[in-house]
């Protein structure tokens, strides 16, 4: 008997995650000898708890789908929702009805670390009710710290948008024949694998960004500005990449605004105004021009600087889920295993979600050069390759079409 | 006599300020029979002044020079010097005796009207001594605030960033099933045109961003609030662009950073903090999530979105800059005068640059709609023309390929 396919997306967006959206989606439409009807939640698991699905196989033309493919944010929305830890809660019998009112054989979920927490729990809860449900979550964030794959898909854009504006940034800043720090921060509480693709924007040695602070490492601001001075006697117009979630010693966060104690619904502080607080403190210890910058969430959303590599990978994260699901796999998420760096080769595989939810991949110490402020030559041929390739965007009036859920 | 030709970059870059300068060398370079060598001013009249000059001659290839022009910032490197007053000066005598000594026919000047200041004085200065030496301005600014020009180079490239950026963020801001309020910050101290280019993000009524507002009218943050509220009636996750000048009825700035009261060379405040406040506003009196997005320099020295019709026509802009000085012109800056919307036509024409410096242009009222939280379909015929068109930057493993000065 044919069953149907329901697919959501959660967590924070990416540049990518709706090209994942189309891998699920074309692949179960390429599926319709098994697969029936295809349905996607509207903000994720959150969203079905509400009733909140779309019908995809009626309301999402072909059209529409090569549109999706190449739209940032969520399409089908998303939602921040973490499932009760006991597995006896009422809402995972409401949610498991509710599948079967709708004949779902497969849930595929694309998201990072929180979002396979998710499919953890409806894995295990499906497993104890001996639901035929293949539960298969898709990785994504740009965050990069997803552990068990070689890298998550978002990251190699999002590292594209961050090299590329850097090297722009450094342009801008160097204009002036006047000495100057710019501080430009980037996302990354906890892993700084963003941070660091801002290398790939140096040319030569002492080329800018001169420093690269990383969450990995404790940051000391007498280190600082003594390594800012350090630098300043080479280079007039230092560029510094710091990432959000620079912390001391002890473990606080390196920040001024009182946003940075705020509290999401995973518990993860979220983080806000490091650079604002570095360009005070450059202000004040060096009488020079200082500036920050935020790249903020442009550095997640932007269409035009997508990398090829990276949208082709989370369309091909989110056919092979669907395979995976046929297959008869569940409680596993599509990775990602590298077989070289040069050529660059990947290949797919699946990893038991419960050994990947709640953890962070960060960059390995010896990536990491001695002072902490710089990152090896084995971190570029690791995120050189995810950069490569470009897309072009449809565009009308010159600015990007998207796709839109009606 | 053939002459010699020097020219110069000065005040804040722009995605096309070199796109100016290729045009000026390339018509420099195809005038050999009139212009001999071709100088570039190193920091502007600033760097001239202790003698940095380069000899673009012989030391920028053809392939540097096509290099140059998708090449962001400033080439030659700029200033923010302010020539003095009093015409009698010795700086004045100086730089003339510096001119004669290499023989310079011609000074083209590359920069906005505190630059056209620079080119007014020289210019009274030549003719109070009979110097024969053309002095001629290029139009260039992201704030299109000049006076007797459509627009200026630059602001088409920046627009388009604007308007692109803005409607990804929308899409970003939109993935959750809760209310929020995004507020993008950018730039324009007294004039609005870069912010009022939002506009073009809108895809239909209510769409983001859904407010805009600009510094020729007053803000008031009682009806801000009372405005968020009643969009939010309509639409979960607004978008509200504002730009870093805004000012109360009293003239005060909207801001909550001390550096908001710093004041440049040229005597004019340098803003910091519009958005972060406004931030800090809505949280206090909505119970909602909000974010605030300062697009800070990338707006200015993005390549991957340049306008090929900005592009084009600063170079267009540099190269009449030049046939205007051979033909004897002087005193003069380029401006545009546009013939017609649609089809978008353009002609070149010369003006006085005594009637453009140290003045600005901002938006029309009538193109602001009444509560000041819009702009008029006359606004958007007017700038939709000015973003359109693409440009292929070259790449080199992903990244953008751009210009030095050795």
């Amino acid at each position: 008997m044919k069953k149907n396919l329901i697919v959501g997306q959660s967590g924070g967006p990416t540049a990518v995650i709706n090209s994942s959206l189309y891998g699920v989606i074309s692949e179960a439409f390429q599926s319709s000898d098994t697969i029936d009807n295809i349905y996607g939640m509207e903000n994720g698991i959150e969203g079905f708890l509400k009733g909140s699905i779309i019908d995809i196989t009626h309301k999402i033309s072909n059209e529409e789908l090569e549109a999706i493919k190449t739209t940032p944010g969520a399409y089908l929305g998303s939602c921040r929702y973490k499932l009760p830890e006991d597995l006896e809660d009422e809402v995972y019998s409401n949610l498991f009805t509710a599948f079967e009112k709708l004949n779902i054989g497969y849930f595929l979920y694309i998201g990072g670390n929180d979002s396979m927490d998710t499919v953890s729990k409806l894995a295990r809860y499906a497993n104890s009710i001996n639901s035929t449900i293949r539960i298969i979550g898709i990785p994504k964030t740009i965050d990069n710290d997803l552990v068990h794959t070689d890298h998550t898909p978002g990251y190699g854009s999002a590292a594209k948008f961050v090299a590329y504006s850097v090297r722009e940034i450094a342009l801008d800043a160097s204009i002036y024949d006047t000495k100057s720090v710019t501080i430009v921060e980037i996302m990354g509480r906890n892993a700084g694998w963003l941070t660091a693709a801002s290398v790939l924007a140096r040319k030569h040695e002492n080329d800018n960004p001169v420093l690269i602070y990383l969450p990995e490492t404790d940051f000391n601001k007498e280190a600082f500005i003594s390594q800012l001075n350090q630098h300043l006697e080479v280079t007039n117009n230092l560029v510094v990449c710091v990432s959000e979630g620079l912390h001391d010693a002890s473990g606080n966060f390196v920040c001024e605004n009182e946003t940075c104690t705020e509290v999401d619904n995973f518990g993860h502080k979220m983080l806000n105004g490091c650079g604002k607080y570095l360009e005070n403190l450059v202000k004040n210890h060096l009488n020079i021009k200082v500036r920050s910058i935020e790249l903020n969430v442009t550095q997640r959303c932007s269409s035009a600087l997508l990398s090829l590599t990276d949208l082709s990978e989370a369309a091909i994260a989110g056919k092979t889920g669907v395979k995976a699901a046929l297959n008869g796999a569940t409680g596993q998420m599509v990775a990602f295993k590298r077989i070289s760096d040069t050529p660059y080769q990947l290949t797919y595989e699946l990893v038991d979600v419960n050994e990947i939810c709640n953890q962070e991949k960060r960059i390995p110490l010896e990536w990491i050069t001695k002072q902490g402020t710089d990152v090896s030559n084995d971190f570029i041929s690791y995120v050189q390759p995810l950069i490569q390739g470009n897309i072009s965007v449809s565009l009308e009036d010159g600015l990007p079409v998207f796709a839109y859920r009606k």
